[in-house]
């Protein structure tokens, strides 16, 4: 291979500065850069909000009057050649007389994909490809599957019982979960595009889906409620005007109820075909065409039981309590039909785990990068 | 507290000695035993098999030649002083001349239960008692179960997706698990008295519920079958020979097909009153009349589902693999009709969490030690 133990490092640092830009960066990928001269780093930097510089512009920035003729760069994904929100990263490049630029990945971005390597080699600098490549990937699956098929990355995320519930028989649910735990799925929910939850969750739980206190970003909060059964006394269309809801409803739903929701300052989205499935990837384009990276389903079992059968699962945080309440009655976190047969079963990789006070939190990827070009 | 942190260290050290007992010293506790002079261990031991040694006796041989005369013994639980196995631990300590003895807890085994605090301080020796207490009666839990209530302490293991699946709705179980994990249920096994399964695990699974490889004890293996529909094309029937097996039944099960079952060496029991509770809790106690101390409930759903009904579920070890397999009809861990509010659950305490490759195993208590006297 043409990439040294140092450069490793490099990029492995550029890698961990483009993570900082979780959250923020969307729907841009996130990008982290590292300049080094002579084997010293003279300048860090990461994309760190859509709309501002970009990872390339900013370590460049952070260089000072230090010398940058001459200087490797190191970037996590190939550097933008088009004018968007900022100008061409290529340009900057050139224009500081890089000598050598280290890329882990290709961006799949239509305006881009190969035509800023191109442009680097062009003005006579050296370029390699392919460094830490599946770990960049991997940073960037859920902006690598928007680009692939139009449709956003999907997180499940449910609380359990020790044996295995979301709930109780009767559905109660308050609460499985400890305050460490709900404390973390805020954080999680402060970073997402949207919250997806079914109608009988909507219903039964009476919930928010607000982010307490307030993240990085204000999620879209979506209902998948096929007949518009939600009513102007729930607590997600009373707040309608202060944070967005989009109610995902059948062709067929009364127009009517739908009227009374919309004037209560929720969107309607009539979209998809006859079965729940269709449906529920006509919602996943829509949300992919208003350019949604991460979209957080927390649950019921049921509308977790679609997103599963249709291959849409791309990511999970399932939170575990100590508790056992048993009953063959009381819901388990995916419902639907199921597999059949074990081998079917989607395995999880790339599994960590995190202690929270007593409860657990069993993290896992659905394992597809989105590696096409 | 008349206790110094010398104390504290030696006691902790006699603690983790006896817990190395395990699996070979029950239906005894598990005691250990050290002996300290001038702020020196001069000897350790533990109570390591049924029958053999005692604590205090094995720590006094591994003195040596080293002076016991005014030495302390930090013993895990009172010394007994009487003749059962073996002759009383009182009479060895009085003989050694030790000055002081520290006692974390006191046994409440009817023919201990102080007598033997009264001996040695009637000898003149020092004696305290409660140091480390709360550890030592957890150690000894099931040993304090099995003594306070005629029943054996309750292990519930099972192994589940992360969707909380015992199989998918077909009843398909083959792995969910993976080969760590499963070692780790024959490590468990292994330590047990009897293995307790409900019929339809054993007709669905057809397991053999041995040890592999053989631990410590060979445990009975018990299945709750009202009905007698094991049949001896069973792999547990054609075994039993080899290892025992007992069939609990109802009183009115069919005399033909227990019959059939003692002639290929199952045990019948036939016990209990009319519903699935008093049928179960007789078998507990005819368990625990043989004093078996420790049983591990391998599922499925519906039995473990009325052991939580009993409150007989003194301990978990929930193995949880990173697959998805959805169903609404697949079994979670614990059935039955289960509780209906989450203030109503049993919550564990204890809770500990081991990496097992990518499976995770969670294990957690009840929280009842039986502290009563």
């Amino acid at each position: 291979m043409q990439f040294s133990a140092d450069d490793e490092r490099h990029m492995r640092e550029a890698l961990q500065l483009a993570a900082l830009g979780q959250g923020a960066a969307e729907p841009n990928p996130m990008v982290g850069c590292v300049l080094v001269q002579h084997g010293q780093v003279i300048g860090r930097g990461y994309h760190a909000k859509y709309g501002g510089p970009h990872a390339e512009r900013a370590a460049l920035s952070d260089c000072g009057d230090k010398q940058v003729n001459g200087a490797t760069a190191y970037v996590t994904l190939e550097p933008c050649c088009h004018h968007g929100k900022t100008p061409p990263c290529t340009d900057a490049l050139i224009a500081a007389k890089v000598a050598r630029v280290v890329i882990a990945q290709q961006d799949p971005f239509g305006l881009v994909d190969g035509g800023g390597i191109d442009q680097l080699k062009a003005a006579g600098i050296s370029v390699q490809v392919g460094l830490l490549e599946a770990e960049a990937q991997r940073l960037n699956a859920p902006y690598r599957k928007l680009l692939a098929t139009g449709r956003p990355w999907v997180i499940a995320k449910w609380a359990m019982t020790l044996d295995g519930k979301l709930a109780t028989h009767t559905g109660h649910s308050r609460w499985i979960s400890n305050e460490l735990a709900r404390e973390r799925v805020h954080q999680l929910r402060g970073r997402m595009d949207a919250i997806v939850v079914g109608s009988r969750t909507a219903q039964l739980d009476d919930p928010l889906l607000t982010v307490r206190p307030a993240g990085l970003r204000t999620p879209l909060r979506v209902v998948v409620d096929g007949d518009a059964t939600l009513s102007p006394t729930h607590q997600l269309v009373q707040t309608a005007r202060e944070v967005p809801v989009l109610v995902a409803v059948k062709a067929e739903a009364d127009p009517a109820r739908c009227a009374a929701l919309q004037q209560a300052g929720c969107e309607i989205f009539a979209g998809g075909g006859a079965d729940h499935g269709q449906r529920l990837d006509a919602l996943l384009i829509e949300l992919g065409q208003r350019r949604l990276t991460n979209i957080l389903v927390e649950g019921g079992a049921g509308l977790l039981g679609q997103f599963l059968a249709l291959g849409q699962i791309d990511e999970v945080f399932a939170f575990i309590a100590p508790k056992l309440i048993g009953g063959a009655q009381a819901p388990s976190p995916i419902g639907g039909d199921g597999w059949s047969d074990m081998s079917e079963a989607l395995a999880l990789s790339d599994v960590s785990i995190e202690s929270l006070g007593d409860n657990v939190l069993m993290h896992g990827l659905a394992g597809n990068n989105f590696t096409k070009r």
